[in-house]
């Protein structure tokens, strides 16, 4: 840390200018400007349509004792909080089963870090830093949430239609209709006839949102439940956009009895110490739960057909590269 | 760091148990969860009435190689952002003043983490981690700023006293009425009739918010701008909750041109090398601006007369303590 802080002072001021020079330029770029306008409107759409609904809005968490394992290897920074060793959150999950102790239904606007490796930094999807709006509610079931999805993006896609039309006009995106139930894909079939990139191929020939549904146990987070009827299978969901824009939501019940929790933690070759914060906390009892997460980053760039993430946010956080 | 991970992996068993004991218990407490569905409705509310008014909701920053300086001591822990030295956001105050350079109006619902010093444990108004509304108005001065504060706060109360109506009457709580133009007070005289604590000494005596002005310069940071017609003084603005609950929102007029940057930062014993990278964007010019932060913890707090912040999150991040 302290020979990155003396790199850092080494930066001569002609660099700094021209970081600052790219960094500037990208504010004042009329498309990105654009595109965090339609970020606005889309989280203004989705907070008023959970509202109307009687979801509480529970404040971010920003550092924990444990966050998201997530399922590919991201680096992970700690943070020392008063003596204790703190991660930074990479997705609220655990935080959010837990809050379904207190409310039935809860969302919050999520900032989340991910220190992704640096062979993603062109996929034109990714930021170290973005927004997910995670929501989890009590004792539903994955059809009942897919159902809330599907709603919510209508109103959402509805509602910046018709407000935030000059942007669209302006950046000459006509946003495609979408029907008020979406296809279901089972990733099995998706895979036997597209192979193994199926979600970008399916994205590409889409005209609306799908889904994808009945992951394989180990393609996911040891935390989304297991279908009793359909062993090595998750009662989970992925939205897909389409336009070849990738994955939406990622979604799905969660495993909520310990034993469980355990048994899959093994599974991915995981340690419960590594969760053991999460881990006490199902030991005195969780509540059954599903829910899903959304990039506001990646809906923003759909909404408005736009090139990268990138491009739907004032300072992005670039994967390997200094960012403001 | 590498210390306090070994620290923690020796905490036994039992000790855990009582920390997640403590945590359960807390977020399973009717008080709290009253308080986290007030700050919901605030949230709400705010979101309301500044789309309402065509402000552009940006992104929140959490990391950053430059944040707010703060006018007391806290901790800095760093984060190493692929060999750069970042800070962790203190407060979005540098990042909403370059936003300005793309909208005149914006907001953000963003996260701040302090880390406060130990003898703030006890004082019922401070988290590590809790949520600003910062928000930025391009050449708009203090006035502009305090009759818009005056409107949201009217509208915030008046939205909640009837949306959230049971939760209030569980707490008993009765809201005080806010009139349109609230009480303006001079920090010298404030502090002149009623000494050093005047800010809680007059919190406890008022029936309703009111505002402190002109505050002497060097209590402040240097981004806030001094008064050409008051040397000495700046053109910022406190306001202040009544029943002694402290304060709500502070604000102000922002430096703007590099010179006047520049000096302020000397005469804060500061360097311009420490805030490097805002004073580069200066350079380059930034606009005129007025703005202000209010803390949704605290709003909420005094919404539903508690006791404590800590009863307006479900997860608080206690000063020195470790907390989930």
């Amino acid at each position: 840390m302290a020979q990155a802080a003396h790199a850092a002072a080494r930066v001569p001021t002609s660099a700094i200018d021209e970081r600052i020079d790219g960094a500037l330029q990208h504010l004042r770029n009329p498309k990105v400007q654009a595109g965090v306008v339609l970020g606005s409107h889309a989280r203004r759409a989705m907070s008023e349509f959970l509202h109307g609904r009687d979801f509480v809005e529970i404040p971010p968490v920003i550092v924990a004792p444990v966050t998201d394992p997530l399922n590919h290897p991201v680096s992970d920074p700690r943070v020392d909080y008063y003596g204790h060793d703190f991660q930074l959150t990479r997705s609220m999950i655990f935080h959010k089963q837990l809050a379904t102790l207190a409310f039935e239904k809860v969302f919050c606007f999520s900032p989340n870090l991910r220190f992704e490796p640096l062979d993603r930094s062109g996929t034109g999807r990714h930021l170290v830093e973005f927004t997910q709006m995670d929501l989890e509610v009590r004792d539903a079931g994955r059809d009942d949430i897919m159902r809330l999805v599907e709603e919510m993006l209508t109103s959402v896609v509805s509602t910046v239609r018709s407000r935030a039309a000059p942007i669209l006009q302006e950046l000459g995106r006509t946003l495609p209709p979408i029907s008020s139930r979406l296809r279901r894909v089972r990733y099995e079939d998706a895979q036997k006839e597209f192979g193994p990139s199926f979600e970008l191929e399916l994205s590409r020939r889409a005209k609306e949102p799908f889904w994808i549904i009945d992951i394989p146990l180990l393609e996911r987070e040891f935390y989304d439940r297991e279908d009793p009827k359909h062993p090595g299978f998750l009662l989970d969901m992925d939205l897909i956009y389409p336009e070849g824009y990738g994955e939406a939501i990622s979604g799905g019940e969660r495993e909520h009895e310990l034993g469980r929790i355990l048994e899959r933690i093994r599974a991915k070759g995981q340690t419960p110490d590594e969760f053991r914060w999460y881990v006490e906390a199902a030991r005195q009892g969780l509540p059954p739960s599903c829910g899903f997460g959304i990039g506001i980053e990646r809906l923003s760039r759909w909404l408005g057909g736009l090139r990268t993430v990138e491009e739907t946010t004032l300072f992005p956080k670039r994967i390997g590269a200094w960012s403001l």
